[in-house]
């Protein structure tokens, strides 16, 4: 059944999922932040800076006026940098009129409040009778593949099985396979805080080590990403799916990955100022290893790669000490190294 | 302390190892199947074919004759490609004169009898007095990083923890960290099956599918490898650590991997014979899929990648057609999905 949808958010990802969106037969409208960009993308069906040279659909209409594109949207996705989630979300409920739900695909664990993104939308939407229900698509997907309608798998999660069923209807084609999930805390946990290992794994390759470096370090980062998120109550078993480990996979191995590149500069001997400079856009690994670090000392649960990182971004540590430091660590029995939580 | 070791097979991973054991100060001789190789190891130390231009240390000696290099050894380290294991353990047990550790790097599931390495090796000795104990070393690792001492984790494996702390001694160095780990099960069944998959990701590359195709891939490759190990008496940790994810990363993600390289030959359309014709080398993948196809079907148990695999190697269908079918199946929910039985 075709819907009205609103995707808020023109970066990558939120076109790429809009594409899917249109591809599906909806009529699909996609909030951007610049005048210039509606322009292109209603005009010349592109969005050069964050997709390159894929050709959009013509169905794809942008809008620079988040108020335009939500008025009668039977649902809404946002897939804003979960920095802006917050100011986003208490926008949007100022001026809905109608109960819809909220779809979200962003990845971000909020410092200080330790809050997971569905929370913080629950948060600032603060009891809004228009926020129908809260549901998270999150997966191993580079934004360009699915663009080019390459083979895709993700996951959608909610509080209640009907509205992850809608946001599964919603997506769901030939090219791009949704599944369902039960364990909403631990498809976000998870796709937030592989961000961090993709910083690590863009570090030591930026150090010059090589793909068994890679591997281990990949292998150590989903046990410390599980053992967090089964302290926050996730399902263990939910780390080994494509939220988890997929997700992991795809942002750790590809050049592709924003996180891994700018953890690739930092290995380089970049700082963090410089490397975000260069960047010029969002590398949510950052703000999230800041958040993990905290929340991991508050509950005392051992993560060495996160501490590693945050030493290296916040406390100027050379990357070089760092990886040997870790190196170093005496365990010697796998089992023990992989559960050991002091 | 200094052990005189044999390191049987000269492949790219047994100099790799051969090379680990030298570093270690120990009296290491590394026996080759043809004069060449070893008069190329002796005088120009070097052995090009396996490892390119890397230099080997001129501590270490090959042999042509197994009978001179196994003479009064403390242990033997078995790198043969697990066709030839049978054979070899045969040839051994006829000279050996003492007891000795045996230490296997070697991964495979043998067709029709479908047994470890380790049990072959058992077999084949026979009962022999002279095979002091068996231990696999495995994990995540390129032979050409090991030898250019990249930093390297793996895992060593045996009925005793003795006979895994003892291999952990020999081999264990600043870059390459050696944990051991109780579940011998677990550690070879992740690193014979995960080849299967390598081959099933060298394929869809070869396809032209994409990132998310191969991190849905691996994702759902790891859970059938646990599947079948866990029935055959695996711990499920290891499949999470170094022998199951570690490995299948390394493997499935690097262009150096020999069954990745198959798989993206079959990809572009060549036969199974062209490929191995090409390759030269051993791909030891094609023989653990029959193995575990016959094996999954006479358990019971649903392996989804590795019999559409199976149906390309042996069955001539057509790698398109196999990959649509595997897209085109009906699960919704994820957790169904990875745990599903039928």
């Amino acid at each position: 059944m075709k819907q009205k949808l609103a995707v808020i958010g023109a970066g990558s990802w939120g076109t790429a999922l809009a594409v899917v969106l249109a591809d599906n037969g909806h009529d699909v409208r996609l909030v951007a932040r610049r005048q210039s960009q509606v322009d292109e993308i209603n005009q010349l069906h592109t969005n050069e800076k964050y997709l390159g040279q894929v050709q959009l659909p013509e169905s794809l209409t942008a809008y620079l006026e988040m108020e335009e594109a939500v008025r009668d949207a039977d649902a809404i996705i946002l897939v804003v940098p979960s920095k802006a989630m917050r100011e986003t979300v208490q926008g949007l409920v100022a001026i809905l009129e109608q109960p819809v739900p909220i779809i979200h695909a962003s990845k971000g664990i909020e410092p200080n409040t330790y809050k997971r993104v569905s929370e913080v939308i629950e948060d600032a939407a603060a009891g809004s009778p228009h926020v129908a229900s809260i549901t998270v698509l999150s997966g191993p997907s580079h934004a360009e593949e699915v663009a080019l309608r390459q083979p895709t798998t993700v996951t959608v999660a909610s509080r209640t099985e009907s509205a992850a069923a809608y946001a599964q209807e919603l997506f769901m084609n030939q090219q791009f396979r949704v599944y369902t999930n039960p364990d909403l805390i631990g498809v976000e946990i998870g796709g937030a805080l592989k961000n961090i290992i993709a910083l690590v794994c863009g570090v030591t390759n930026g150090l010059g080590y090589g793909d068994n470096t890679k591997a281990a370090i990949m292998t150590r980062g989903l046990t410390e990403i599980s053992r967090l998120g089964v302290h926050m109550g996730a399902q263990p078993l939910t780390f080994s799916g494509l939220t988890g480990l997929g997700d992991l996979i795809v942002t750790c191995t590809s050049v592709h990955s924003r996180n891994w590149r700018a953890g690739h500069m930092l290995g380089k001997g970049k700082s963090m100022e410089e490397v975000l400079e260069e960047m010029g856009m969002v590398v949510e690994g950052i703000r999230t290893t800041q958040a993990a670090y905290e929340l991991a000392k508050k509950e005392n649960i051992n993560m060495p790669l996160t501490e590693a990182l945050y030493a290296v971004l916040f406390n100027g540590v050379d990357p070089i000490k760092a990886a040997e430091d870790l190196m170093g660590r005496v365990k010697r029995n796998e089992v023990e190294e992989l559960y050991h939580l002091d």
